[in-house]
């Protein structure tokens, strides 16, 4: 592509597109054009007049918990238990707004660190007090609600001391972090080391060390430095009968991978303390760039086929036509410049795709773009791609804007294997539609495998003001039902079970799975303090 | 290297070299200077004199077996059930010699298909009778030893006829094999498709696609198409609690990946009846060849670099000095003639270097001989990276040659970190000599990732007959104790735990990882029916 059509398409591509905070203007028109007109609510409720119920902590348990990690580390003031209720959930968003139906923990108790992080669960056990470890905060599916579970009363475990860089081994290229650590602090710890870890999901900036190993967190470059399981070498976990430490080699064949187990096991069999994890010295450079492809069909097929062929960018993402479409109207690009540049190429129905390359690209950049041209895709150049590497953690905050305006805004995810793809998303896309009224639903694979991909959804709709929580619960049941049925895909990609998932959790791993998970849980919590309603109930 | 070079080396290569079935002429002489003099023992017991315990098989148990896979295929004969005593592994193999401690099953079952293998499970636990899952039998660990763990008898569940490939998703890249398919077998009936599934461990030939999975596998080409764990994307397993299925997606975050606890189970867990592979077209084209490089840490530094860099060949094996002489020796090669041409480069401690690359080579076989240029390797060609390919399997059968000749020979593998592996490769060596008479103490690298490698260890010294097995029992327990210590590597890199690793696994996993095996075992087998004795006792 030329210099001058790429000036073209830069110009199309506002700084603010494909994640942009503030709404551009003229995306309310096009929004209210595709479900319809919308209206703000009653605004969130202030902190001051949420009723907070009394600390149910009883006194001794108190001293008790004092005793570990010190008086003040153990907090029962109004707005610091208001401020641990819940995760990132629309739903918990929506719970905040209007102060109904929170799950406002006892106390928040702040370890220092691993060896505090045992005590507290014996505490705890003791007092049999249900435990809820709080990292990021970020869950989105009721990960961290503060549930009591049936206990006399619930703390809030916050991790955010436990927020060291352990040891660097340059030798293995392995890293230990603590638990608290944010995605942002690591690569800033590592980055002076010249090393990285590469897992940079869309909660990179909130979000722990901890809560990517207990969710299998998927980050944005998974392609080429794999899912965060994939780079967790070792584990320590505080369980209350005792502290577990897993991963003594790079491979073993010493029975199931009990790492596995510690690795999504959502606080529910442990709370990770220490993480060890794979990195890598930078890349000396990066490059984000992005094409256009004529269709979804078209488009899945050409990552699939790049997959297949390991020819991935690190970073690849496809997004449908609606979101292609979405994300430029609600960045107010000019949307009508690019479309009459792709229809002049015979793209009617153009499906975004960015690649992101890190460190040399060598062949196998030139041997992608190979397989883009036999897929008749068009090169948008490098404007776009660093539009969207910029904006790229903003979508939740965008999220929050159309939250405020009235809009019913949620994300969901899941994946399947090539072959079943093309059902999954057709299947999720009429839940969604059957379920509600004229909605915007949609749609990008972040995530590819030589084997299936994931898809991931934004779905939009007038928020109906008599049952919010109502009109999207009954939409997030349509699409679970959607995803399960004949085991089409699995329930979640990389955004874990919690409470949201649970009643699914069946249907994907059988009535073994959940005896054998079940089991486990007993063998390391015997009395069930362990984040209480997740993950398994 | 010019072509006239690579023809004396590859003269210096006989046909034979690195795998030979029989010893090479002065073989036995350069051996006998190593570990002094042996000679062979009174020969293996005829089969029709080695006295077998009668079956302990009930009756009614053998009728309801037979209700279910037909009378012809529950086997009670003495040569079946002697067929069935025990794996491969030098004690198993002693044992068989000698006729003493034989553990000889009450009968051999052999199942049609998945729904026969469930419905054994549920004979066997109504009579409480012990199952051992039999696929190619070539466990080293015990993994197939017919313990009766207390039970009043014990059958050998052979998988023999699970031999079908079951499906084929070409779109996505799996396939579905029973687990009873060997995997050379494996390979056929992919190739009709030309699809392979790329596993090449030593047992290629005789081993299963259940055993892989039940063991953890790793093949020769580890490094291009990964683990065994790697390839799995879905089970079938059979369990006295009911069947489970595992594996909807390409990558999941429902909570722990439970196929992981599957993989490794070593059938304590259940029976694998089917297992979902990942698969890829066969490569275009394979090119073996084979460098020198001076002493065992410039070549594991070498090895490592390939790894960070992810320039790996698909096959990468480097031998230690002792390696590297004694294959040559023992194969008859002309071994002077390559010392020499070394020598005059200033290679006087030769490590030899195995690259396997599949498919397309690229850049990426430019880049790492650029590595191994640094590092000062001598490029020895094709010849012996050849040679070395077409003797792969015939390791076992050399073994069994020197078992014949009066030889205390068997291997042993570990794994660790790049920072820990020259201690463990030290620490294991210094044991196996305190331990041993002479030894001669082979070592190989054949499995390399970015964070640590295996080691794979080949022990010969001359048998002491007065106490074979104890001589090699305390020799692996030294080894195992220095392995274990201050948790420097793993007890096991890709032959399983089975009985002979089991006291050592508390020391990997921990007190809470054992206490988890044995709730995940009791929750899927309550009775204690399956594989008695292995994994978790």
């Amino acid at each position: 592509m030329d210099e001058t059509l790429d000036h073209r398409i830069r110009s199309a591509w506002t700084p603010q597109a494909a994640g942009a905070v503030e709404l551009a203007p003229g995306a309310l028109r096009w929004l209210t054009q595709r479900i319809g007109s919308f209206r703000p609510d009653s605004g969130k409720t202030p902190d001051s007049a949420v009723e907070i119920p009394p600390s149910l902590l009883p006194s001794a348990a108190r001293d008790d918990l004092a005793a570990v990690v010190g008086a003040p580390q153990v907090l029962t003031g109004d707005s610091e238990r208001l401020g641990r209720t819940g995760g990132l959930s629309y739903l918990d968003l929506l719970r905040r707004r209007s102060a109904e139906g929170l799950a406002v923990p006892d106390a928040v108790v702040l370890p220092a660190d691993p060896e505090q992080v045992q005590r507290v669960l014996e505490v705890c056990t003791a007092h049999d007090i249900g435990v809820v470890p709080f990292g990021g905060g970020t869950s989105v599916v009721g990960g961290v609600t503060a549930l009591r579970g049936g206990k006399p009363a619930v703390v809030v475990l916050d991790l955010q001391r436990l927020d060291r860089l352990v040891s660097i081994d340059p030798v293995s290229h392995i890293a230990v972090l603590q638990a608290g650590v944010r995605g942002r602090e690591a690569e800033r710890l590592l980055g002076e080391h010249g090393l990285t870890l590469g897992h940079v999901p869309q909660s990179f900036e909130r979000a722990t060390i901890g809560g990517f190993a207990a969710t299998r967190s998927a980050g944005q470059a998974s392609s080429g430095y794999g899912r965060f399981e994939d780079m967790v070498t070792g584990v320590r976990v505080a369980t209350p009968v005792g502290e577990w430490r897993l991963g003594v080699a790079p491979a073993s064949a010493a029975g199931p991978d009990l790492r596995q187990l510690a690795v999504g096991s959502e606080g529910a069999l442990g709370v990770l303390t220490e993480v060890a994890v794979r990195v890598r010295p930078v890349p000396t450079e990066q490059r984000f760039e992005a094409f256009a492809i004529d269709g979804w069909q078209r488009g899945t097929e050409a990552v699939r086929v790049l997959a297949q062929q390991r020819l991935l960018a690190d970073v690849t993402r496809l997004s449908d036509v609606d979101e292609t479409a979405g994300s430029l109207a609600l960045a107010g690009g000019k949307a009508a410049l690019l479309r009459r540049y792709l229809s002049a190429r015979g793209l009617n129905r153009p499906c975004l795709l960015i690649l992101g390359w890190h460190g040399e690209q060598g062949q196998r950049r030139k041997r992608a773009l190979r397989v883009l041209r036999a897929a008749g895709a068009v090169r948008l150049g490098r404007a776009p791609g660093e539009a969207w590497r910029r904006g790229r953690f903003a979508g939740p905050r965008q999220r929050d804007a159309l939250l405020e305006l009235g809009v019913c805004v949620e994300t969901l995810e899941t994946a399947a294997h090539w072959s079943e793809l093309g059902a999954l998303y057709e299947r999720v896309r009429a839940a969604l539609r059957a379920e509600l009224d004229r909605p915007l639903v949609m749609c990008h694979i972040s995530h590819a495998y030589e084997t299936g991909a994931s898809l991931y959804f934004t779905v939009l709709a007038a928020r109906d003001h008599t049952d919010p929580l109502g009109q999207w619960a009954r939409a997030k049941r349509a699409a679970c039902e959607a995803i399960t049925q004949d085991g089409l895909g699995t329930i979640t990609h990389h955004h874990a079970v919690g409470t949201d998932h649970a009643p699914y959790l069946r249907a994907e791993i059988g009535d073994v799975g959940i005896r054998v998970l079940a089991a486990a849980k007993r063998a390391v919590d015997p009395s069930g303090i362990l984040n209480p309603g997740k993950l398994i109930d």
